[in-house]
């Protein structure tokens, strides 16, 4: 069992939040020196509702740009509150484009990341002569038209226990590559495609490379079984290049039944 | 015939284009000498895509913070240029949450707004315990739980040639307050209300002053048949506070088929 690492000076009342947040006047979820992050604005929410210092953890760290319809968080409550009040209290303090969706207790041993068994991203992209207005910053966008039959005879290739090394930024701090992809669905809504994935984990823009890879079989540049030989070389030279963060939302994390949280869908959110 | 009034120095070509945008960003259509606007943005692509001055009339002039799928602007153009190298040349020069969707040559006769013989306005409202994140500027918010039945009963009350002075707002311009009102459809997605109105035009704010109404129906506060106590009143104080802008989007007009527009559709947008 790995231990729970927030906030050890807490009360011992580890509280669960859902948030959601649009990605684009943040860097990524990370607390940096400088720039404006998801996790900095949360916790100077969370510290002036408290009235003392928050350290949350989240489950799945977003980049620069990308957006989340459930980002799962935790953190070690150091005052007493009721459920609704830390939403409520919390989201009176958080900036226009980001707001807790529920709050609920959990024991200690919960932890946002390393609780969770497995994630769920969704790439939604728009096919189109002309780019992104209204959904600027929302979606990806092609001007070529994208093939879906093609595209999921390739996504086929990337399901079940494999190393994703081809698919890994230099970054990535995970311990493996081996994840498990568990589903991909790739479906059209008039011009927009969504991509929905789900597995154990991701490495760092793995969702966003292996787009690379699924445009370039959908638009003709390559063919479907392209995708196990880029898998097979487990070098990120082998694949596409990294497709943009505009398109990208995290779903959110799935957890055991349990621990109790609140049904973790994104009925809140109206993405196609 | 009304004649029309734009680009009086102009070739004689006459251009219509289909425009989208978020309107967060403007301080509405209209050039104004200080603040960005969004005919001043698209009058400085066209001038720059061009290299002489464009002067654009729209069919709909909307606020600020009210978006647009499909605002349709004419022009006199002072070169000559493919239809789609207008929409791909002045993309290039436009702000990221603009964009020109097509362009088509019209007779001198067509005039953006005086040829329109229709209009069309989509409210979107988020019924949600929490306010918007992810949809933040893009839709109006209740917390307060809507009776949709209640509001399709007093919507039926706004159907009609009818003097649609109690939604009119102290600024409106419009010569008469008689307008038709053809169509209002209310329907749920999830979490999203959908209000769709159709009218030969609208006065300023009359959509939001009718949703202000529609929201107090839908939550117990008044009875479906206030709403004809409202409209029999030609006063803007029988109507409830003007509704939020952030939901509200211009669909685009209804001209007559024998212009050749193209298909006027908000397919290319996600919205619910």
């Amino acid at each position: 069992m790995i231990l729970p690492d927030a906030g050890a000076a807490g009360s011992g009342r580890r509280i669960a939040l859902g948030l959601s947040y649009a990605g684009q006047g943040y860097h990524g979820w990370q607390r940096q020196p400088q720039g404006r992050t998801v996790q900095g604005a949360l916790e100077e929410a969370l510290s002036v509702f408290a009235a003392q210092p928050v350290h949350t953890v989240c489950a799945g760290r977003t980049d620069t740009g990308v957006h989340a319809t459930l980002q799962v968080v935790h953190f070690d409550a150091p005052v007493q509150r009721a459920d609704f009040s830390w939403v409520r209290g919390t989201n009176r303090y958080l900036p226009a484009d980001m707001a807790v969706q529920w709050a609920c207790p959990v024991p200690d041993a919960f932890h946002a990341r390393f609780s969770a068994v497995g994630r769920r991203y969704r790439y939604v992209l728009l096919e189109s002569a002309v780019r992104p207005s209204l959904e600027a910053g929302r979606c990806g966008w092609t001007f070529r038209p994208l093939d879906g039959e093609a595209m999921r005879a390739a996504a086929a290739r990337l399901l079940g226990v494999q190393d994703f090394s081809s698919f890994r930024s230099a970054e990535c701090q995970a311990k493996s590559p081996v994840k498990e992809m568990r589903r991909v669905d790739i479906r059209r809504s008039g011009h927009l495609w969504c991509f929905d994935f789900e597995a154990s984990a991701f490495l760092h823009h793995m969702v966003r490379n292996i787009m690379g890879c699924l445009v370039a079989v959908g638009t003709g540049s390559r063919p479907p079984l392209w995708l196990s030989e880029v898998i097979a070389a487990r070098s990120r030279d082998a694949a596409a290049p990294t497709f943009a963060p505009d398109g990208l939302y995290f779903l959110g994390p799935c957890y055991e039944p349990h621990w109790g949280l609140p049904e973790l869908s994104p009925a809140q959110s109206w993405l196609p």
